[in-house]
């Protein structure tokens, strides 16, 4: 059968894009919801894949997620504190289409494309970032997505704190890790203002490349990845990527060689499309493992 | 031709240990050298090796090694403190075999041994970490070990500094790293006194448990690995074992889910064996590189 219809499914706490293309990538339907109740949002999208007629889905979704194996509760929303969405059996909701689906995180997804068509194209390895309301990150290992007991919660690594910060963090659970020192709202909370107000200050990117190099430099001495890329809201601060590159080069101290600092650290290849050019590739995947 | 007899070489500062097993893993020779200057030990190695005609070699050495894909010194140490090593042509030193050789740190080495025959026996991820005279790591990611732009450097991921300890650290690069803050020489220079003479001293494991769990957060999050064996000359420590796995508990705070933390951080399952038991799964996975 050489008529395969991908569905993709990129899964955020805003909005659901849905995406089908034929078995050569060319897009053949699509249709974007915004992301209310799951009993609201979830038969949309079913319909609208049904109709489509897809023969495998694949699905990048917000998190987290229970990816453990052999877990009562595998596939579903875990913990998020997206009203509704907690426990939420996203995996189970598409049972109904009778095709194979590979689901992971969104960030797991742009890792992927990234690495088969983006930034990292014809690398085995990469890993994307995404500093936004969280900071949340996927990698790609040997080719493949990196996975364990269940999917990494990266942005969750412990920082030190800069000697002259005082802010107490911002992550209910671990208060000063990378999430609760440079996301977003943890810009918003430290100096009292949105990072798109702050551009002009200086002082607020100096600080938050501090946190975002540390958190790269483990990443570094983790996973050696052969691309980091930087994406999501606060991204959109371009400055930050020069700045990140020196803090980066200045931390690591000449123990590793990351080569190229302009090559090493970059801006997504796919920008906004990462997330659903994952999802296609995850389709694509499901349907091999279907068949092997 | 089914007469296969890998050879296996775990590289170490101290000792080289190199085994010779049949295709069955039978062990048919063994020879253990002190680690002198390159030129006087690794002449002896190869002759070993020559005169036990083996078909394939794997070596899981220590390091920094050169692991760059396309680098001029692929499979080089690099800025190694060990005398005479700085450098030194490893791999190149065996290509007079004329056999198929795999080589990787040891401490991967030891992650593959542990995950095929150890403490995470069937299990398609798990992470190997010493805690000696530096701190390494070594993972296993989807059943291959986890190398990226080279092989990954944990020992030296950022940690927090404790509120109650003003140690400076003592790694050369980063000060206060893990390995600067948790490894054998940084135990002794911040207490004045080696490890085994501090058993009695409660503080001292406290607070290497709590830079310990801070480095297994960091590696839990990002890796999610199905299990994580701690060995090394510090784990003779063994009150360590319950110590780490509280400290972890108490700082992932919930927000990953380990299972039982008993049967998460464990002990080597292949106890001193774990690096030679590597390099000879390593000799076998050269085998089947050149043959595909
Ligand atoms: N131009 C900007 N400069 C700095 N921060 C920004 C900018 N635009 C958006 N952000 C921040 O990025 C975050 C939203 O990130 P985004 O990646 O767009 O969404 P999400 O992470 O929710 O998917 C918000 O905290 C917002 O303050
Ligand atoms: N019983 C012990 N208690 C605490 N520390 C120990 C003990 N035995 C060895 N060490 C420490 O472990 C380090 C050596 O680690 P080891 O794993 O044996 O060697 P290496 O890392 O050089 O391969 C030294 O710093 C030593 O002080
Ligand atoms: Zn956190
Ligand atoms: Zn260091």
């Amino acid at each position: 059968m050489n008529s395969a219809r991908y569905g993709g499914l990129e899964a955020g706490g805003t909005k659901m894009i849905c995406v089908v293309t034929d078995e050569n990538g060319k897009w053949l339907d699509q249709r974007t919801l915004p992301t209310l109740s799951p009993e609201e949002t979830i038969p949309q999208i079913v319909d609208f894949f049904k109709k489509n007629a897809i023969t495998s889905l694949g699905i990048g979704s917000f998190g987290p997620l229970d990816l453990k194996e052999g877990s009562h509760t595998y596939g579903s929303l875990a913990s998020t504190p997206k009203k509704g969405w907690k426990g939420y059996p996203l995996l189970e909701a598409f049972k109904s289409l009778e095709v194979p689906i590979s689901l992971t995180t969104d960030v797991n997804g742009a890792a992927l494309a990234e690495a088969t068509k983006g930034a990292a194209k014809g690398l085995d390895s990469c890993l994307y970032i995404t500093v936004g309301t969280g900071i949340g990150a996927g990698a790609v290992v040997n080719g493949t997505i990196l996975e364990g007991f269940s999917h990494p919660e990266m942005g969750h690594v412990p920082v030190k704190p800069h000697e002259n910060d005082t802010f107490e963090g911002h992550c209910p659970y671990h208060g000063t890790c990378a999430e609760g020192m440079a996301a977003g709202p943890a810009i918003q909370a430290r100096w009292g203002k949105a990072g798109v107000e702050l551009s002009e200050d200086d002082r607020v990117w100096q600080l938050e490349a501090y946190y975002l190099a540390q958190a790269i430099a483990a990443y570094t001495y983790i996973l050696s990845p052969k691309k980091v890329i930087l994406g999501g809201g606060v991204m959109k601060q371009k400055q930050l990527y020069s700045l990140v590159r020196e803090e980066l080069i200045r931390q690591l101290n000449g123990y590793v060689d990351i080569g190229d600092p302009d090559e090493y650290v970059v801006a997504p290849g796919l920008d906004e499309h990462a997330g659903i050019e994952g999802a296609l590739l995850l389709a694509k995947q499901a349907e091999k493992m279907a068949l092997s």
